[in-house]
Order: structure tokens, then sequence, then C-alpha cells
């Protein structure tokens, strides 16, 4: 395996033990400045101060654990493209039944000027699993 | 504009106005024959001949107008990503009202031996939009 697809198979990681942690700090060092994300019916959430507010409240109110399989990864130069299957559980930590999502995420990779790879655009397809 | 980013600008345009018109054979050469679908709730669709019968179901019952606006595009080689915006109007051929769908996709295209742009992978977050 290149050195590409394992730093990208590390942060891919990174981000799920991050998550489950309530570590967002951690998670914010894992994407871009200008990170966007796409889901359906909502609007873009574009740039990592938004993903922040969103993921504080989202990880002050819930435990989310997740488990990944990368379908496919191709590492371009300095850029990636990452299909990715996720299974997520989402625990309300005030106690209650959690929630299972499940789904496809493909995801655009950039490698910075450090060399550190980030997530640039993120394309998340979960959607309610029911029980 | 680069020759490739215009290629590809052209690709999403025939996609529309091919589907508009009902020519699944059109829309079926701007795709690989490897290429995967993904959308929310639903197992990836792999491959040209499943999207072909899926197709040529939808068409046979529904006129899709839609209009796109892209929102970026890069091109890294003999590969590109795109992030669209999209409307769908869906009308029952039969009679009834149009379903109206909107929202993002990032598609991933791939240039062929050939030195012609397909899409190869397509992350479709549209959802159906209340009247």
């Amino acid at each position: 395996m290149q050195d590409d697809e394992r730093a990208i198979r590390d942060l891919i990681d990174a981000w799920q033990r991050a998550t489950a942690a309530g570590d967002s700090e951690r998670v914010l060092r894992l994407m871009a400045d200008d990170v966007v994300f796409l889901a359906p019916g909502q609007p873009p959430m574009r740039g990592k101060a938004a993903f922040a507010a969103a993921s504080q409240a989202a990880l002050s109110q819930f435990r989310i654990e997740s488990t990944s399989e990368i379908q496919e990864l191709r590492v371009l130069g300095d850029w990636a493209w990452c299909w990715n299957q996720l299974s997520l559980v989402v625990t309300p930590l005030a106690g209650g039944s959690p929630i299972k999502r499940a789904g496809n995420t493909l995801s655009i990779l950039r490698k910075d000027s450090t060399g550190a790879w980030t997530i640039v655009r993120d394309a998340n397809m979960l959607a309610v699993v029911s029980q």
C-alpha cells in the first residue's frame, strides 16, 4: 500500500475514533478550512466553522459510534477520492434508544502544503435504518 | 476555459437533454461501463447495464426535465470531479402532478482511451421538494 493511501486510511480511522470519543477539535484538524459537506434535503454546509458548530451541538447530546468499509480509494497526485460504506449508531447521552444510520459517502481529499491529507468535499448519503 | 472543462460541461448538458428527450441510449454513452451510482437508502447501482434497466423503466413512465448549476469542476489530468446542484421535474406520462426533486450531486469523471470524458462514480443527494 502506498504512503498516501495509508495516510488517508489513517485519517478516516482517526475521524471515526475522535467522533466516538466526542473529540470535536481532533475531527476539525482532519478537514480543510474550505471544506463543504453535502447531504440530502439540506443546503451545503460550508467551512470548518459551520461544521464545528454542528458537531459540538451533536456531540454534546449524542455518542456517535461508526464502522466503515472503504470501497474504493484513488490517489491522484495531491488529490484523492474515496467511496466509503458507513454504519453509525447514534446514542442519546441522556438515555433512550440508539438510532442506526447507514449508507455510502463519496469524499474528495487534498494534500495540504504540510503534506497532510484533509477532507475537502464530502457527499453523505446515510439514511436511517429501520430497526 | 480549458478544453477538458468545456468537454465535461458539454457532457453534463448532453446528459440532461438526452434524459429530457427520453433518449436512454445517448445517456448510456456518457458513462463508463463500470459506473457506480450512489444514493441514500439504496444499495450501490453498479454498471451500465443496471443503469440501463432502471433508466428505461423510468423513462417509459416519466418525463424527466432538469436544470443544473455546476458549483465546482476540477480537472486532475485524466480524472475530474464535479459538484453540481440539480433541480428535476418528474412528470408522469400518463398524466398527474409532476414531482420536484432538488439537491446536490458529487461526481467523479474519467477520460477514456478515446479521449472522451465519462461519469464513473455519482453521489446523488436529491430529495423531494414539498410543493
